[in-house]
């Protein structure tokens, strides 16, 4: 067991050059909230340390391309280690938090390291919520980490396998039948490129599939898709999908599911791949603190994204529960967490005072959803687009929010091949049985 | 159970227009011998079924590449479907197949789907020979298939990051020493990246290694490494290997292994990471044929590749064992692999005939090795080159020989950001824990 306490075991720059006095900020999760916190704070006179259970920080916006075999994971993932490597005040460590011990100021580890802190941020982000179906995440994978999309991606093409070589007609119909439950931004990307990607399979690569066969549906359980658009763009998008293929089914909520069937209200639909995409819940931060947690379980937190029952413990991101201008909750999205992870960061550069901080102010980028090729939605304030060029506008956009160069060179490398032959570059599937 | 005869089930361009008196060759094996045969069948009057139990070929020689964090299993891997799809006389199956029934002509799949064959040719290759040592392989994983590449680069980057946070001296040098079994092609590829990795990793992202603390052994149970190289060249390469920190054990086979420890007759090596690179041994070929093995596994095969005690079954690649000029058994490479496949391939374009067959004929086109970072040997009969004249050849000839257009772009893309940087763009650990 190490005593953190001393720096020279964690975060010193090298072992033989601790300096025990200073500050220490402990930051839990290295998503777009930690990473933007950390960064503010990076070559500051306060260590750092950032913990997360992943070694990597993730483009989540791409997500959806790796589970469809677009993009391989590295395209959107970086080491954390190598995106702080230039902060010599910052040390990182891989790790599962536990429990944090609020009275003694530590963070409590899987590993049973305790690290100590002086300030406190909690960047966990949210899980896909379940709705206390224990089955559930297993049967239908949601998108949150490059693992689940692998196995979405290996699910996904192996109904194409697996179909090809049934004679059973309603078997092979029900291999080739994919359920998309929620009706978001991911339900729809993810449903505009699998009706793609399963298209240009069935024409191209297998001899006995016919694409009458093959369907892609889209349940929501409210009463539209894409919650939150404009209702314009929302119609549009909705008649691109169906348009390719998808079926969208609104106020359709599921009821029940097997690994072979999805059951609403009004029909069984016996299925080869479901993806979940409905609804997120906060990471057990509320739990950690002993406080009770607000909607979606976030906390809630001060207009300096304190948490109110602690001078020193703040929350950012998904997990982070603050109102904007109307009262409505700020959006569990990656600009939310990003501008208050820079804030924070800017802010914990300071000693702590008594003054009153400065409010956050959130500055709303807009929002965007891609439906497929040549079509998507994008709308900031009043300026809204869709179709052709608000799929450039996209495209554009989240290559330049990419990572680094070599991310973007391949990811534009890997889009202009998909643009002009269709095919998907990563239609990996690990050794079959083995 | 599907009636395999009436291929409209399996191979037919559309269900409807079966052809069943046409001659079908099924293919086992989609890597490089598989798949040159299968190209060279491409377009002619032969159904041809392929079975692999991957859905993509890989481009072996750039594994190790992915094992240590350069690339993505995607940019070496092409789905079999999609390197064929063109070829309309061209079935693909995704199955594992069990045994084969000389006597009624088809391949058993473990699926329970028999393959009927009018003339059977089996590419399956070789797995790597442990010798009888059960645990060895789920402790020392080789480097065949994109799982196991994953699986060593996931084990290689947790090491440090498990020596980060590990206070106790001893505990930490065992976990940064790494120990790769074999001196051939690949056990030096893999020990020469592993070292630069090691040392990139330790001066620019970990903040308490140093890397004094880092090992890399090469054990290899022969007098020298790289054996069939010309002594200068193997003395250059040991050299180098030497130079960047690895640690070349001749004479020193393994005797047993731990998860943590490599025992040989010298010394007991405490380790945090183990990689397979000794000797292969043919897939179960002779075993389904009923017949008895050759050396090292392999089915000795006639000049045209078939089967002596069959008519209608023919072995290439590294199950076949056939000597060349000098009585010596032709190498377990992909060139060789790749041109029995296609001299296969181009003779089974006709119907058999009893007159005998022109013999296949092996082109040596040169070996080559990677040691690191402008190092390389590569040899071609009498011409032999070394250093970094060898390394760019040896990247051109890779990039050259490379799936398609993506992906010598994407790996073009990676080398270079790779060469000026030094990061490797695939450190990622999934989820940790989870």
């Amino acid at each position: 067991m190490i005593d953190v306490h001393n720096r020279s075991e964690i975060t010193s720059p090298a072992p033989n050059t601790a300096e025990s006095a200073r500050r220490r900020v402990v930051i839990v999760g290295g998503g777009f909230g930690g990473l933007a916190c950390a960064r503010a704070l990076g070559g500051s006179d306060v260590d750092v340390v950032l913990i997360d259970r992943r070694n990597h920080n993730l483009f989540q916006p791409l997500l959806y391309q790796v589970a469809t075999a677009a993009l391989s994971p590295a395209d959107i993932s970086e080491p954390i280690r190598q995106s702080l490597a230039r902060y010599r005040n910052i040390g990182v460590i891989l790790g599962e938090v536990q429990d944090i011990d609020v009275e003694h100021q530590r963070v409590v580890l899987r590993e049973g390291l305790p690290v100590s802190y002086d300030q406190l941020v909690l960047a966990t982000g949210s899980v896909y919520n379940y709705f206390g179906h224990e089955t559930w995440p297993s049967i239908a994978p949601g998108l949150k980490s490059n693992r689940e999309a692998r196995q979405i991606r290996e699910r996904l093409l192996l109904t194409f396998e697996k179909a090809e070589i049934t004679a059973d007609a309603a078997k092979r119909k029900a291999l080739l039948t994919n359920v998309i439950v929620g009706g978001g931004p991911t339900g729809v990307e993810m449903a505009g490129s699998i009706a793609e990607l399963g298209q240009f399979l069935i024409k191209r690569d297998f001899r006995n599939l016919s694409r009458n066969e093959f369907r892609v549906l889209l349940l929501e359980a409210s009463p539209d898709i894409l919650n939150g658009f404009d209702v314009k763009l929302v119609r549009y998008a909705r008649q691109r999908l169906e348009k390719m293929g998808v079926e969208v089914r609104t106020c359709s909520p599921v009821e029940t599911m097997t690994p072979t069937s999805v059951v609403t209200r009004d029909e069984t639909i016996n299925t080869g791949c479901i993806v979940w995409g409905a609804g997120v819940k906060a990471s057990p931060v509320a739990q950690w603190l002993g406080i009770e947690a607000g909607q979606g379980g976030r906390v809630p937190v001060e207009a300096d994204l304190r948490v109110k029952a602690f001078s020193n413990i703040y929350v950012v991101g998904d997990a982070a529960l603050l109102p904007d201008d109307n009262g409505k909750p700020l959006p569990a999205l990656a600009q939310v967490a990003k501008q208050e992870g820079h804030y924070l960061g800017r802010m914990l550069r300071h000693p702590p005072t008594n003054a009153p901080a400065e409010p956050f102010r959130f500055r709303n980028r807009g929002a965007t959803a891609v439906i497929g090729r040549n079509a998507a939605i994008f709308e900031s304030g009043n300026w809204k687009l869709k179709g052709f060029p608000a799929w450039i506008l996209w495209a554009i956009v989240h290559v330049y929010l990419l990572i680094n160069f070599e991310k973007r060179m391949l990811v534009t490398v890997q889009w202009i091949w998909l643009y002009l032959t269709r095919q998907r570059g990563a239609r990996v599937i690990d050794e079959y049985g083995a």
